[in-house]
């Protein structure tokens, strides 16, 4: 989802019943862009996974108000999480990690970052796509995890562009069928409509080339699609794998993993069947913590990239430490 | 220290007891070579106290066997500390991170990496201190915490070269009287003659020019002097604070989180004195966990920054959330 309070609307099903009466949005991130003449290193990070290399690519972040944002856990207990990860009372700072895979020069992303459809602070995803030495016309394919608009806006500007010209487009195969359902959107609550409305201005153009995928297939060159359904209907995780490398990409089983890798059992508003949602997340979580395999989050710390760890009923993301050569 | 075998004994008292039997050094630090056309974006981060802008500059990392490392711990039990880490089994990876800040425009830097005198897998402080916008001419005034060789190695090259041309140095009263006391020198252990000779080499041709500041001062704008010791005689960290801002620099008061965050007993060789090394530790650690103050680390995962908090019988760090704007 793009982060305006119109696309948090849109992504909830029981949309009259959310309130955000945290701080406004335009408040927190004009304090969030007060401009440093200097400038950051740019938001890129490698690593290897067998071998393909991966580099995350940084989209910035949006500044959400916490109340509200948790459906089934009291503010207090939020403000405790918050607390624990040292992070502002008010609101939390989520950030957008997609990857790139490039396999023997073969260029793959997974999602798109917010193009220019997103908060003010985020958008800089091309820039940063850029200085880590890629080309948007080299893209082979994109694979796309969901509709939500973080993760699809980057496919086309606001003004119609495509933004990779020359790349196939894979979509979950259970994931188009709800979203461009003409009768599932006339029957939609009236704040998901707007989800819908921007699913069709991304894909309606290009709709008759882009590539429907079913999970447990290998959908890419060491990419297999595994189903994880709950935050959409269709929302997939990836097993990328080369040689004895694995690496698991869990998509939005989780939004800000100080939240819901400690917490699983809490359902962001964001997750359109709450229930489901959990379950996925907590099976997902399981099976990384017993196999100790690395994992990317696309809402996690940037690198966003690290390993799962039980921890008590919950668990915990042991970020990668970074590291200057690949 | 530089991370080589020979100044490993000399950071040691007791050098004849140490038994460096993990695989060799030259072994580690080519698998951690192996180089990949594309790189890496560079090793800089910037965060704000207050007013001033500090950027931490990494400067590589080195692989050290895990067998004797820790003074005081089973190797079992060390090993228990670096799987709840994810790291390998047999040598870890410690890391190097300098800050630089930047006061109105004015440069002052605490440590300076290991120049050219450190493991194949450090010595980029310099390439990651130039992608940040900085030139070692325009550098005011460098503190030094203390007289280890990854910490004063790059204020001077090898070939005798003066890195800082322009730059004030100043250096902890204790750990000069202690380093430059030829009495000391010769009846250290033999092991440790390494370390006095490369102090000399370092500080020798600027001696008349080096200021020595005594702990509980002011030496910086915005820098206090905090004493230490225990991890060398005149080991010392820094509060940085501007306006309602404030920065705990750790120095060595810890070497690698996961190990010496999470178990504040234990007693890296590197510690000169071990038990007031983990006095002082103790203390320090729990100061930064009382205060939630913000806390840098030169041996942290890069950006080497982040905040203490209480974990059972010892404390964990948690790392700051990377974010595109200062």
């Amino acid at each position: 989802m793009a982060f305006t309070r119109r696309n948090l609307l849109a992504a909830a099903p029981a949309a009259t019943a959310i309130t955000v009466s945290g701080p406004s949005m335009a408040q927190s991130q004009l304090s969030a862009q007060q401009v440093s003449l200097s400038r950051q290193a740019p938001g890129f990070y490698r690593y290897k996974v067998g071998d393909i290399e991966v580099t995350a690519v940084h989209d910035g972040f949006a500044r959400w108000p916490l109340e509200g944002f948790v459906r089934n856990a009291e503010l207090a207990e939020v403000k405790k999480a918050m607390e624990a990860a040292f992070f502002p009372q008010d609101a939390l700072p989520i950030t957008f990690t997609t990857l790139v895979l490039n396999a023997g020069g073969r260029l793959t992303l997974i999602d798109t970052g917010n193009g220019d459809s997103g908060a003010p602070t985020s958008g800089t995803w091309m820039a940063n796509f850029k200085a880590a030495g890629f080309d948007p016309a080299q893209v082979n394919t994109v694979i796309i995890s969901h509709f939500h608009g973080d993760h699809i806006n980057g496919l086309r500007l606001k003004d119609g562009t495509a933004v990779f010209p020359n790349a196939e487009v894979m979509v979950p195969a259970a994931e188009w069928a709800y979203w461009m359902d003409d009768g599932k959107m006339a029957s939609a609550p009236e704040g998901l409509k707007a989800g819908f409305a921007n699913v069709r201005r991304v894909f309606g153009p290009m709709a008759k080339d882009v590539k429907q995928y079913e999970p447990g297939k290998e959908i890419a060159p060491g990419v297999t699609a595994v189903a994880a359904p709950g935050h959409t209907p269709g929302h997939t995780t990836y097993v990328v794998s080369s040689g004895s490398g694995k690496l698991m990409v869990m998509s939005d089983i989780t939004n800000h993993p100080a939240l819901f890798v400690r917490n699983p059992d809490w359902q962001a508003v964001f997750d359109m069947d709450g229930n489901q949602a959990r379950d996925t997340r907590r099976k997902l979580l399981d099976m990384a913590a017993v196999e100790r395999v690395q994992v990317a989050f696309y809402h996690a710390p940037f690198p966003a990239t690290g390993h799962i760890a039980k921890n008590g009923n919950g668990y915990e993301l042991v970020p990668v430490q970074w590291m200057p050569s690949i």
